[in-house]
């Protein structure tokens, strides 16, 4: 099926593009009151991960609704720890919390990786294909998985932490057991990955969320050699790797095998497009808080941000997930105010 | 009363020195049995905050048990919005709570700055000065303070949390009631500090916890520019700022009107101090997690970071609070390694 709208694929491989291509990270759920209605009919959000109608559904609904340039699966970066035998649930208002963890070596048995991606993922695989079926080749569909070091820390500590203070002391008391996990954790995201491409899934990207919290030449062990694996198997698509917060690496970052590099609100568009040139494509990056503002403000600060980039290549999207209590006319402005910017290369 | 070890202030003032002098931020309290066993006898954390023999006790007892350079005072960065007009909670596991936040112009009643320092605050200024009495010359106390970005996210949010959006919304949708509020908690800020130094801190540090959650420009002009108020306000001792994960704004930082600016562990150390030269003292920064290492590993990294600094205008620590966990034994290897490392210069 050919597609209406490759802007954001153009603009990943470094292609001529006539404006930006636009999307917001989290724009499936949170925000739309048309989400909420979906939400309300279940008994929690895992079910909503876990039933590919529902998923499609709310997958689609920003595409419709705020008419973006690319829809993006409906899931959760724990789907993966969850499969490999680390079972976990959604509390109300606490998040993620896992009944087992990994801290030794006999804890091992809760990382599986040989198993059948289908088998224990079709969920998400299916919600790909119907959402492919249902976008009718309207804009691209993004899959997405946790990057290594991420899915790491909530197998380790079993929860969400300002500190990840678990998760950081195994790199110093028992860095081969770290290694172990994360090379596990590595095998079965790029197996993963590549299903989501087998089922539909037209673009790709590994979110970093707990980057931040590791020094740079931590980050370069334990972080960027997994991403680097990952990034050297997946050719079928163009890749994105968005690292929070890791604003020292993210040159780093560049340096591997894939298209985009995500930004976070807090990292310097032109610092790295100096740095990193048109090799790659940038991603972001407006501050998600500045939603909060009125609709002339919104729009100023979105063309500042844009006045950031300037370069074909670039995706633009929030710095961060979009925030649960932003107006969804707002996100429309930011939208409508990318899509009138007039592109000058 | 002449100090017997005055190390700390000659590195901050960029004095010659015959070794690191050094501490660890959060010493007083979590980790020590000693200090548990205080503890295990009051009502709860606030107790102890409120109550001045306590205070100058768990201040002493790292002094006493890990033979550190300095002492802080035992304290909490909240003590200010709560003399302010705001009241919290410590509840146990979840951290502060505020009943009532600033949210409107009119919420400022909460945000008094005529009030007598003494009157509200004296048992701070009370446990400083039983402090300095029982430590006796022995080494010079720290008094502190949190910086007013920090404490304006507290008096916004009313909690902890993972983004601070709340607090991040109002710069973009009531900059004004910000600045108006940023120029209260400065303003009472100074004048606590100036207390603290009446009542015998021989030096200060400003905690900037959420300097990080901003990018540069939002930084620079709803935190560095409140951060330099206070520094120029402040001449009579040396002045740390810390300002934690702003690794964009920390060469700004060294360029206001203190001594030493504490670097997170997450910043780079060589970087830094090619940036800043020797006109700025430089404090940390071992991750807090290379502590849960065994002790020659400990020993290992802490060389390994004395390295990257190699200055007098070094007052060693980690680059965050020690962790509840840390077994003392650990840093007492970190404090002796620091202790026998050979400067030269």
């Amino acid at each position: 099926m050919e597609l209406k709208n490759d802007l954001i694929l153009r603009a990943a491989r470094g292609e001529a593009i006539e404006r930006y291509p636009v999307w917001l990270m989290r724009q499936a759920g949170r925000i739309l009151p048309e989400y909420r209605a979906v939400r309300s009919k279940l008994s929690g959000f895992k079910e909503l991960v876990e039933t590919p109608e529902f998923a499609a559904e709310v997958t689609i609904q920003p595409v419709d609704i705020l008419d973006v340039d690319a829809a993006i699966i409906f899931s959760d970066i724990l789907v993966v720890p969850e499969a490999m035998g680390l079972e976990y649930q959604m509390l109300e208002q606490k998040g993620p919390w896992f009944e087992k963890t990994i801290q030794t070596m006999d804890d091992l048995k809760y990382a599986e990786t040989n198993f059948d991606i289908e088998d224990r993922l079709g969920y998400v695989l299916e919600a790909i294909r119907l959402t492919k079926k249902e976008l009718n080749g309207r804009v691209p569909l993004i899959g997405f998985a946790g990057a290594p070091w991420t899915i790491f820390c909530y197998m380790v500590e079993g929860k969400g932490s300002k500190t990840f203070s678990e998760s950081r002391k195994m790199l110093y008391t028992n860095p081969t057991l770290a290694h172990e996990l994360l090379n596990r954790i590595t095998d079965v995201t790029i197996s993963y990955l590549k299903a989501q491409v087998n089922a539909g899934a037209q673009m790709l990207q590994l979110f970093d969320s707990w980057a931040g919290i590791l020094g740079t030449e931590q980050y370069a062990e334990f972080g960027l050699r997994y991403l680097d694996k990952i990034a050297n198997a997946i050719n079928e698509v163009p890749l994105t790797l968005f690292s929070k917060g890791a604003i020292n690496s993210v040159n780093d970052l560049a340096k591997l095998n894939c298209n985009t590099i995500g930004l976070d609100w807090n990292m310097d568009a032109v610092a790295i497009r100096k740095e990193v040139g048109e090799t790659r494509t940038l991603q972001g990056n407006l501050d998600p808080c500045a939603l909060y503002a009125s609709h002339a403000e919104v729009e100023k600060s979105t063309i500042n941000m844009l006045n950031r980039f300037e370069s074909q290549r670039h995706i633009v999207n929030l710095g961060h997930g979009v925030y649960p209590d932003i107006d969804p006319e707002k996100v429309k402005t930011f939208i409508k105010t990318v899509k009138n910017y007039e592109i000058r290369f």
